[in-house]
């Protein structure tokens, strides 16, 4: 295996992006892969992370899985708002339950297909937004789990955003080469609009972050 | 959640279809969960697996997963022989990486919208077919990485068969109400023949269980 290559789960939206500039800084050579699952706003994030991944000339796969919507069980995948919390749970409606370790696992297999150690991920466990697999404690005990799975102990998922606010991932952004321009693709809001709805829990974090950052966020100043 | 209900990871071989009837003793409602990942022999198999879920009396769901196959990288799910070594490696040729990750993670999806805190899995570490996701090691951290990241520390990976020899599986398998009947449709063969091939690992170990505890495999007496 080859110590110098990194694979990044890129879904285009801010976090995913951001990361997949950092892995082109740390990495020598960067692929990313973007999942489809049927999620609601599939062709806007699809067309987002496949932009993002030419600016950054980077190898890019798009993995079809369809299973996660026929046993999901989450607004993201279904009907439904998805700015409130999941019934009978403190859970936000959006939480598809074991997505994370699904986007993992298939990231790892397509890692290990391509002889590549390095995984990196956009979780952050600082502003939380309620996900249990966007926390650390997750992130080590699913490396775990693929060390033993698959019988490979060199693989290492890298968390870069993992401890920082929301503010200092833009900071963090605008040093990064070809980042914030990039970021004027990214794809965040719930609703899939454009400009953003402003409203939904994804465009409100956003928003706060580039306010906190004293920065005005890219994507707004789109011209197409 | 509901602690005396169970979801089975049935393939259709010996081993899930003894961890079935297991379950049917221990649980008071059973389901079976059955994955057509575009196997070689998926036919038999997911035929197999019905056959068997009818005899047990219990509800029986197959969930589609065409991504393994997709990103797979193991003969039994492209082409080569099943019965030999991995390229480069110890691993068996069989050895899909990856593989029981993902079918344990859809199976405790599965069982998250059915509220049930039960899976059973038929891995076993003795007669160790060199697979490093059927060892406790695996199960243990695994079990860790779905609490944390489903944020539900109810669920238990129940593994009956982990230390037990393929003799002692035969014998358990006998005392089981049910399990000698369902255990004439299992099946087994790599190749995909019956009678069975008798030649390929996986053949050879369950003749060998069944050898070593005296008792004829009632595969060879099935009528039809």
């Amino acid at each position: 295996m080859t110590e110098d290559k990194a694979l990044v789960l890129l879904s285009g939206g801010q976090d995913s992006t951001t990361c997949l500039f950092w892995a082109r800084k740390e990495f020598r050579e960067v692929h990313a892969i973007t999942f489809d699952y049927m999620q609601r706003h599939r062709t806007k994030e699809l067309a987002a992370a496949d932009r993002i991944a030419q600016i950054a000339g980077v190898e890019h796969k798009i993995l079809w899985i369809p299973t996660i919507k026929e046993i999901g069980d989450s607004a993201l995948v279904g009907e439904g708002s998805v700015s409130e919390k999941r019934e009978g749970s403190n859970l936000p409606s959006s939480f598809v339950p074991g997505r994370n370790i699904i986007f993992l696992t298939f990231a790892a297999m397509w890692a290990y297909k391509l002889k590549i150690n390095s995984l990196v991920i956009g979780a952050s466990q600082t502003d939380y937004s309620g996900y249990p697999d966007c926390r650390q404690d997750f992130i080590y005990v699913m490396n775990k789990a693929l060390w033993e799975g698959m019988g490979n102990r060199d693989l290492e998922i890298h968390t870069p955003l993992m401890n920082l606010a929301k503010w200092q991932e833009v900071l963090l952004a605008k040093i990064l080469f070809g980042c914030w321009e990039a970021l004027a693709y990214s794809h965040t809001c719930y609703e899939g609009e454009y400009p953003p709805c402003g409203k939904c829990p994804a465009c409100i974090l956003r928003a706060k972050g580039f306010e906190e950052a004293g920065e005005v966020d890219p994507l707004l100043m789109r011209k197409e």
